[in-house]
């Protein structure tokens, strides 16, 4: 009998195959605005941007952050990458019997400062509690309800002044030849400081995660007008998140190697570690196509904002080739695969 | 350092405090609607209704249901109780690595059916994997929105013609003196069915849950006209709900013991157990305060549908005793006391 394994929820292939043959076989009749068969981050009914993620980071407290503001911000920045403004988020927490209480007030004390920053209230939740045994500590599930950004039109009748844009929410499936892709900040940072705390690695150094929530940063980008598709690049990666984009659009995305911003530590972890900072999740950063006439204008406004400051170009979205292709610093050109999975499993 | 019991899940007297101490500490700055200090089972935030639950529920199968029918009824339900409409479910499955994929396609199926059922559509999902041993098998959460139902304005001017009422939705804090307490059928079948199907208990009998969703049962309630207020009686069974209300509204609640539906087996299987029949969690029950010159009238619309045709007026609201009384078989009075917790743990 076919088993459930790590790669179903590593954000990867299989975690893909898992969604497309189970989940939507069942749940896919949506008439939604955006329905769960678009895959994207959120689903869009009557109007409201619907999202929901369950945490299971290990261990719960990391170098910049914990499960309580990796919830919160995780929650938001899915709202927000599809074109919402955040309103109101639920928390559920699935507590393992003889967890400390102090641990758990400072998760619920990062969870509200964190939402505090959005600007976004945590209005109804839920507590279970299991036996001791059968859950490793706490489990934190976090939905979101938003509305459409009222800077989303205009944005998107910007982007109509230079090429027809299908959809009418930021998705996966907008972007199209000659758009640009904007990475908001260096990559790699979150993975590597989760794995930096876990027991038994062993390596050192100064990792601190990206986690953050972005909504004020991408509404200074709304405002100027042009963006077409945005997403945070959570499991899986940068690699995860430009595939996805060229199989639902349909497109070719070309990145270059020397534009996308890896710490000097985070390269030689994952060079000791074996994996590649492109797969890493991190959950502080987006990735956005923009009409190439506004990118430059995008990237200043992102600079204007702490979350962005580190915004750059990286590539381009382009009809004449297929899938994700990486031009290395040596100038060769390498596919860059859609990942398996995450190569660190649970950083969120 | 103080630890979470199993008390801290169970929906009694324990859990209220560690979310009025310390969830409210953190959360409480609603300027919402209906907001998390309510403590109602869903939040209103700008005229949509939005609830939360995680689902832990063991064993996951059960006689008359498993953990997927149990998640999305128990959203359904709370998002029809306080008056709403159920628009769309999100689903986060979060699954021990092992997990037989057929157990999680039956899982699927069931939410599917029971969201059909009900009239709602999943939309939106999240899918998270642990490492063998770090979790028993599943935990599923769904969060669910809403719209104001389109019949409660007419059902609270109704019973507006004969008192005062002072909330807009059908919250835990708008019982009065004189509402008619009505429950819509048999209590604890729900727990004493998980509990038969758990290992190592050992009773034998016919225990069907009744979990199921209710919300187009309350459609023809609330089409009658005169509800104040309803609620499912879940963790803590009708016990704790009374209490709630009780202590929500400022009112005390009379019942009667002999006209509170409870089956033979199930009287009889808590009598074994030593555990008291109104405290143990249903799935598929909910108690209606309604005025008293509608409530006859809200009785036969329930007996009409198949949900709520064991319906029956069980007790009175009453501002001339103090928290909840029930009067035994034999004419006596006894204090109906707040538990302290569900006397079955993970019964959902």
């Amino acid at each position: 009998m076919s088993k459930i394994t790590m790669a179903h929820g590593a954000g990867g292939s299989v975690m893909q195959r898992l969604i497309k043959e189970k989940m939507l076989k069942y749940f896919g009749n949506g008439e939604a605005e955006v329905s769960l068969a678009a895959l994207d981050d959120a689903a869009v009914v009557e109007g409201i941007v619907f999202t929901t993620d369950s945490h299971t980071v290990k261990p719960i407290f990391f170098p910049g952050g914990d499960i309580g503001r990796l919830s919160v911000a995780g929650t938001v920045n899915d709202l927000a990458c599809v074109g919402g403004r955040p309103l109101a988020l639920s928390a559920a927490f699935v507590i393992e019997e003889g967890f400390d209480e102090a641990k758990l007030e400072m998760i619920l004390q990062s969870m509200a400062s964190t939402a505090d920053e959005a600007g976004v209230r945590i209005v109804t939740g839920d507590t279970k509690v299991v036996e001791k045994g059968s859950l490793s500590e706490i489990v934190v599930n976090t939905s979101g309800i938003g509305r459409r950004h009222e800077l989303l039109d205009a944005n998107l009748e910007i982007a109509r002044r230079f090429r027809d844009v299908k959809k009418n929410w930021l998705l996966d499936s907008n972007v199209a030849d000659g758009d640009v892709i904007i990475v908001s900040g260096y990559v790699g940072d979150h993975g590597t400081a989760v794995l930096s705390a876990r027991e038994g690695i062993g390596f050192e150094g100064n990792f601190v995660s990206d986690v953050m929530p972005l909504n004020k940063m991408l509404e200074k980008a709304l405002g100027v007008g042009g963006i077409c598709a945005v997403k945070d690049a959570t499991r899986g990666g940068i690699a995860n998140l430009l595939n996805e984009w060229s199989e639902k659009s349909s497109v070719g995305i070309v990145v270059e190697e020397e534009k996308i911003p890896v710490r000097e530590e985070v390269r030689a972890a994952c060079s000791m570690l074996g994996i590649d900072p492109y797969e890493i999740g991190n959950e502080g950063r987006v990735v956005l196509a923009v009409v190439p006439e506004m990118a430059q204008q995008v990237v200043e406004a992102l600079h204007e904002t702490k979350e962005g400051k580190d915004a750059t170009i990286i590539g381009q979205a382009r009809k004449d080739i297929d899938g994700v292709v990486l031009r290395t610093k040596v100038g060769g050109l390498r596919v860059l695969q859609p990942p398996v999975g995450d190569p660190v499993p649970r950083i969120c």
